[in-house]
């Protein structure tokens, strides 16, 4: 590959003819996005291979989506190239890549040559990362905050959503006009406090969807973070940011907060366990409130055992002898709300002994209406004075949550907050002293640009039974069937008031070594 | 290959006989970090490869060299495999990896089977970044600091050495020990905040050498930033963070201080521009000193037109017409102190009509002998107070120093002092109203691991002169011939003191569009 400044060749067999050209070829047509020419230089079929830091495409035609939607790749100059030719027809061509805006990256093309000339078969894509990525971070250090050094959290990390006081920083909810108006924060949030004097470092501050009213964790301005679970798929939110942190070895505690599902849908989205705690059960203090009625302290961890182990820190002292039992009841009718692949996930982490029953939740689609109406009137009343003559700085989607919830009557507060009293009596009286195992989100994570709406009104359903109830729920991770996409989900543990820990304890129980199960290894 | 819960076979042609076992024997080799095992199953030869994000490895012997010195592969699963075969005698295998500490990888393997089986003839591996390389960075944001939104510099980064005031922060001077008892600044050190009154946002705070005294960039505490354009060497300290961050594209321009070399070696051995700024034009409050006698301000770009517009901005307006010309005059006697390689591609950005000079530099040893004990006389006065009672706290290089600083008297101070003010009269006279061209350091980057004392004085003879002479300096990016490397090198531009601006005018011509000359891609 004469053509380039260092090159070598594999062995003694010469380069094929023509494989220089295509090369350069390529090259070209990458550096215009010429996407006709791309898409002849792949190979066609469902088993040419592309993989970069975003997950890797199978197939010809999930490539050429890719290449449409991108716009272009950065940037960049080839400074090494190696050929290892197999035979005239084959040949490996590993380049190291200069980019424009700095620091090197490496690609590796399997290249063959058949009745329409030489075609990469397979394509491996590195490029240097940025700083930080700002999808998933507004601000990260080595730690940005250090935690007393010693304690039960020694040498853990916490991604904190950005809706939590940090001192020294100013919060940022999601949304860029707000941080730019946002005071430096004198004191942390009262959890994070206690995180810290529990050993804990801080990580950094992580991205939430906006004002914290969403469940996609597509924030209009910063963008998705990844999803390494579920590549090309929606992280979940709100608590988006420390979710993906989580996820990503990043850190190993995601603090969030959970509304309407804002712990419980990344969760399941991500494959992470995930708590919201019992509503009031842990302090609010230095949060920036959505809709004080639901919200609560929540998070995420990559184990049963961290998730417990943070709830030693921040939950109450347990009160007494447990107000229940470990026994695990499962609603038909609940599981019919989610997708049959992720039903059958959730089912199967029930333990042998569970019970089925049948609810009364012919009034559920109203509890879900009344959740909503109360959790819009108090939006707006948490953001209504800031929102009012700025409503166009937020995203449509959250932006239309808000413009609906402006229009709302304090009567219609007061009707919908008569049904969601009812439908709180009721969820405690049939959940009992029972542990109730649902599915955390209705679906497994959407695809990226897909319609969030369908998929958001019924994981609602699901979510809305703990929120109205003011109950604890864990999350544990589940995967769906290899043949149905072996994608990650969640089963979502609910029990009465105050038993937080107990749910904690049985997610270790129910997931043995308190990772998740998942198909081993043959 | 039947063993992972998801597979694809490419085409048609079956994946081909001991491929599936040899796969699963290299990968149960890597998790046991059985070097003997992978240095069979890589194929043996000058053409294997390996690359990583930390650079490609090519050859047997390196990569095997490489596993010897890294002591083990992150710990990981396999979650998918992808086969193409190319005959019964090769095949690629893609695999995408799950690490145990988060986020996902991938893998590109090309076997062959030869007379001792199957075989890897080249590997790429990537695996999810951190969420901040802390080798680079101490903390970073989106930014870190915004700017004033509009001005000269919007839309350029910076990465703050952390020896510099970030107000709301502590400065850690590259040590832990200093860090954790660091006050947070009020202020903005002088030049941060003019950089944010021009438009620049601050990336956030860069790693350092300890206490800004070395020129290796091999931080003891935090480990060597990388040097994306020369892998597996050092990046070139003090200013070590700010010139990987620039190398790397994680910001735009680097600041930090030059007292013997900080900012013209790390300009060296990665290429970037550079300047030292002349002794006492731009202020250097909210700075930690070393030794204030030859500390100045300097910053780091990949662009000339950049390195000139940040001058701009933070030094002092010319006055009166131009103290000098742009005759550029060659000192053989100070290109011999440089390498062969590096030598020449210095020679080789002298432009056409410049003047070739013997100069009296018999007395340069002694003359460096004096700024080092000066140097080293200044250093102690800076730190010694805090570590009279703690010198264990400095890693072994810089700790050395510091031990021989703390035993100077102030007779050996007062003497060097007087070789050092008669040096600076005859440097000044001998550099006149010309500019001297001479290389930025005497080598290319040495490799990490390889000791860095015969560097560091065969440089410093070359760096005292700008230094002993309060001097301005520019450092241009050259390259060694392909011949000998092809590395990164500096070519140094001094002048009289104040001609800073026109030394960056001049770095402009010299390298045509601000960007580095570099060989043409044929």
């Amino acid at each position: 590959m004469t053509s380039s400044p260092a090159t070598t060749s594999g062995a003694s067999k010469p380069v094929p003819a023509g494989l220089v050209e295509a090369f350069w070829a390529y090259e070209r047509a990458l550096m215009t996005d010429d996407l006709d020419a791309l898409d002849r230089l792949f190979a066609p079929g469902p088993t040419t291979l592309r993989g970069d830091a975003a997950g890797l495409l199978v197939g010809h035609d999930a490539i050429s989506a890719f290449r449409g939607r991108r716009g272009g790749a950065p940037r960049r100059r080839i400074v090494q190239t190696h050929v290892q030719t197999i035979d005239e027809d084959h040949a490996l061509v590993v380049a190291i890549t200069e980019l424009e805006r700095g620091g090197r990256g490496q690609q590796t093309q399997l290249w063959a040559r058949g009745a329409d000339g030489w075609q990469v078969t397979a394509a491996h894509v590195a490029v240097p990362p940025p700083a930080l990525d700002t999808r998933v971070w507004r601000v990260v250090g080595d730690p940005l905050v250090p935690g007393a050094g010693r304690g039960p959290l020694a040498g853990e990390t916490v991604a904190v959503k950005d809706v939590y006081a940090v001192a020294g920083h100013r919060t940022g909810a999601g949304n860029p006009a707000w941080l730019d108006a946002a005071p430096t924060a004198r004191d942390h949030a009262a959890v994070l406090g206690q995180l810290l004097a529990a050993g804990a470092d801080v990580r950094g501050i992580a991205r939430t969807d906006e004002l914290a009213w969403s469940l996609a964790g597509t924030n209009a301005h910063t963008g998705a973070p990844p999803n390494p679970r579920a590549p090309y798929r929606v992280p979940g939110g709100s608590t988006s940011g420390p979710a993906s942190a989580v996820s990503l070895g990043h850190a190993t505690i995601g603090l969030g907060t959970d509304t309407g599902g804002s712990i419980r849908v990344p969760a399941a989205y991500q494959g992470l366990f995930g708590i919201r705690t019992t509503h009031g059960a842990v302090a609010v203090d230095g949060l920036l409130p959505l809709a004080p009625s639901f919200d609560t302290v929540g998070w995420l961890t990559r184990s049963a055992a961290l998730l417990a182990a943070v709830g030693d820190v921040l939950l109450p002292p347990a009160a007494g002898p447990t107000p229940g039992t470990d026994q695990v009841v499962v609603v038909p009718a609940l599981l019919d709300l989610a997708s049959p692949e992720v039903a059958a996930a959730v089912r199967g982490l029930a333990p042998a002994d569970a019970s089925e029953e049948r609810w009364p939740l012919e009034d559920l689609p109203a509890w879900l209406d009344a959740f909503r109406t109360v959790q819009a009137w108090e939006a707006w009343q948490s953001w209504g004075a800031w929102l009012e003559d700025r409503l166009h700085v937020l995203g449509a989607d959250v932006r239309g949550r808000f413009e609906h919830a402006r229009t709302l009557t304090e009567a219609q507060a007061s009707a919908a907050r008569a049904v969601a009293d009812e439908a709180r009596a009721t969820v405690r009286t049939l959940v009992g002293g029972r542990v109730l195992l649902l599915p955390s989100a209705s679906s497994v994570a959407p695809r990226l640009g897909e319609d969030m709406e369908p998929v958001r009104a019924s994981t609602m359903l699901l979510t809305c039974v703990a929120g109205l109830g003011g109950l604890p729920a864990v999350s544990v991770p589940v995967t769906t069937a290899p043949a149905t996409g072996g994608l990650p989900a969640g089963g979502c543990l609910v029990a009465a008031p105050g038993r937080d820990r107990d749910l904690l304890r049985l997610a270790v129980d129910l997931t043995g070594d308190g990772t998740e199960t998942r198909p081993p290894r043959p």
